[in-house]
Order: structure tokens, then C-alpha cells, then sequence
């Protein structure tokens, strides 16, 4: 277990030894799963941290019509709901479900409280673990609000153009930038199809190259 | 600027001695600045915690069409951009901007750090802060995914109902109802009458009751 933790965000930097060491100072335990069983539902307060040691899980939303929406999928060793371990609303915000068999790392929030102590680094991580989560969040309500998926594709490309010059390496595969976005996988292709049959941009894969940029800025709505 | 530091979420049940004793021991400054200055631009990192002491600011984020996107206002003593100091992308997400005279404690990050060690509440206030933070940005995403305003809506009053019953305090006003959902105050006064005009829900400033949840949940789209 302490070879995995050292390749989760949460203990990078930290000697497997360290890592084992901090342990045996805390209440932790290890939890299996089968697939396709439920961690945790919506709303059921957060009181642990959760690592995933092996396997993988998505959330899920239902809305009250009963349609189901999926979240995300996260992979071991990655930390489950970090961000709703402290806060005002410390809820699960989504329905966490096993996609594979999985076993789960179990730290109380009190351990947690003294794992910080214990070690400075560990608290760096848990809060460059949360801020990277509010960051990404915060990014995606920005791309949420343009209304059209061309003014949403109009404005990433357009914010790379700015570090990376116009051939642009998009960073994500069209499947995780459709996820981003909120759109079917179907229709983000669709839009980039449009925009290389006006002439606007040409694309390879992740390689995006602007051919027209005042056109690709009128797109933005 | 030690009692109104008490009132700041970041020093929450932190005797005003207290915290001038933990001051004494770090590195910070105090800026005015006047109406309307720009106090820091997007994009450029993020290397302080910066709370208000006095007045108020607002983010504004420029897309690339021009169109300015108003974020939201921030009145002392509450932090700024929090979640934004340690993270993968420590940057400012908007442009902050004065809305009157304003002072801001400016504290550098290794004494943040220092804060950290020094006060076992201030970090857990922090954490508190920016876990808020991400699970309010987590509920927006959340009703940002319904297309319609009536949806939101819908969606909204139904989750208040889950804990309150049919009458329903709705928590905001119009005004930050329509922040929250980023949509405009007149189209939200016009969902809301159109909804109160099908006899679905009756609407009395924050006090809503539900009298057809069937029809109420057909407005999910």
C-alpha cells in the first residue's frame, strides 16, 4: 500500500518509509468493493478521507425526472471528494459507485487533523489537492457559460493561442474535452467539423492549427 | 484591524490578542487603494493570501470577443481568490477591480504557511474557506447542466423541499438567485410568474410553496 500512496497527489514527495512511519501513528482502514457497488449516496455526510488504493469509481447525479448524470471517473491512487472533507456543506455531492473491483484507503477526518501535523508536506499536498480542484471547477463554469459549443471550442483554443502560438496542442483528447464541456462526445465533432470546413481552423487529433483567427473570434457568443 | 480581522471566516474564534500575538511573528502589509482601481489582472500569479480589511471588489473576466462577464462582489473582511493561492494553476481567474476605497491586508504565502503552524484554527478555518468554496462551485456546475431557467429552478425548490417541506424558504433573493444561476433578474422574475401563472408553485418573496410537484418536476429538461 505505501509503494501506491507515494503516487497519489496526497503523498507525493514523501518516502514510502515516511508514508509508513505516519501510519502507524493513525486510525486508517482498508475497505474492498465489488463492482458496480455503492460507496457512498448524494448528500451522506463526509467524515473520511477516501484514497482509492486499486480499481476506480464515477460519480453520478440523478435529477428529480430521474435522469441519471455522470460526473467523472476516478482512477486509484487518487483521492475521492477531497474538497468535501472541511467546508460548510462537507456532503457527498454526487452518488460514488465502484466501476471495477476497488479497494478504498479510510483516514476520520481526525487522523487527517494530525497526519497535517505529523507532516508539513502531506498538508501541502491536501491543499494544492483542493485549490487544484476549485481551480479546475472554477475553469469550467467560465467555459459553461459561453452558449454555443463553437464559442466554448472559440475560447479554449483562442486562451492556448496565447502561450502556445497558433499551432495549438489542445492538451485533451476529444472524448475528455467533450467531458469539460458538458457536450456529447457526437456534437463536439460536429462543431470542430464545421469549423474546419469554413476554413477557420484545421485539426489533427490534438493538433489544432488557426487559419482565420478574427473568424474564429466571431464565434464566441 | 484586529477586531475586524475576528469577523473574517479566515480568523473565526480567534481573540483579537491572539491574532495581533501571531501577527507580530509574520511578514504582512496593508494597501488602500482607490474607486475603481485595478487591484490584479488575470493570469498573474497568485503569491499572496489578500483579505479585505475595508470596501469591496468586484471579478470581471474579459472574453475574447470583449464581452465583460461580471463574476461577483467580495465585501470585507472576506478573502480574495483563497482557493487560488496554492494549487497547480495559482492564478488570478478574473481581473479584481475596487468598486469603492478599499484596504487590503496583503500576507505573503510562506507566512501563510507559518500562520498554519502557528494556529491550528486559522488552518482549519482556511481549509474550511476554500472547501466552501469548491462545493459551491460544484452545486453551480450542477444547476448550470439544466438548460432551462425553469428547470433550475425546478430543480432547486425541489431539493429545498426534500429537508423543509411544500413551504419553502428559498435561502436568496431574487437578485443572488440569478448570480447563482447566471442568468438575468428579468428572466428569472418571468420564469418564476409564468410558474406561478400555471398554478405550479405560489411565490412570495423568499417564500415559495409548491402546489403541483407533478407539473414542477416535468419543468426539468
Amino acid at each position: 500500500m505505501y509503494n501506491t500512496l507515494t503516487n497519489s497527489p496526497l503523498f507525493k514527495g514523501i518516502a514510502p518509509e515516511e508514508i509508513e512511519n505516519i501510519f502507524s501513528l493513525i486510525n486508517y482502514k482498508i475497505k474492498k468493493y465489488d463492482n458496480e457497488q455503492l460507496i457512498a449516496s448524494r448528500e451522506e455526510p463526509v467524515n473520511h478521507l477516501l484514497i482509492l488504493i486499486k480499481g476506480s469509481v464515477r460519480g453520478e447525479m440523478l435529477d428529480f425526472s430521474g435522469k441519471v448524470l455522470k460526473v467523472e471517473d476516478i482512477h486509484a491512487p487518487k483521492p475521492i471528494v477531497g474538497a468535501f472533507l472541511f467546508g460548510a456543506q462537507n456532503k457527498f455531492p454526487v452518488d460514488v459507485i465502484t466501476c471495477e473491483e476497488t479497494s478504498l484507503l479510510i483516514i476520520p477526518k481526525e487522523s487527517v487533523i494530525k497526519l497535517f501535523q505529523l507532516n508539513p508536506q502531506f498538508l501541502q499536498n491536501f491543499l494544492n489537492a483542493i485549490s487544484s480542484r476549485a481551480q479546475f471547477l472554477s475553469r469550467r463554469i467560465w467555459f459553461l457559460s459561453f452558449k454555443t459549443i463553437k464559442g466554448k471550442l472559440a475560447q479554449y483554443i483562442l486562451n492556448l493561442e496565447k502561450t502556445q502560438g497558433e499551432n495549438i496542442n489542445m492538451k485533451l483528447t476529444q472524448k475528455e474535452l467533450a467531458e469539460f464541456f458538458g457536450v456529447t462526445r457526437p456534437s463536439l465533432a460536429r462543431a470542430l467539423g464545421d469549423m474546419e470546413k469554413n476554413g477557420i481552423i484545421e485539426a489533427n487529433r490534438k493538433q489544432i492549427t488557426i487559419l482565420d483567427k478574427n473568424k474564429l473570434i466571431t464565434l464566441i457568443e
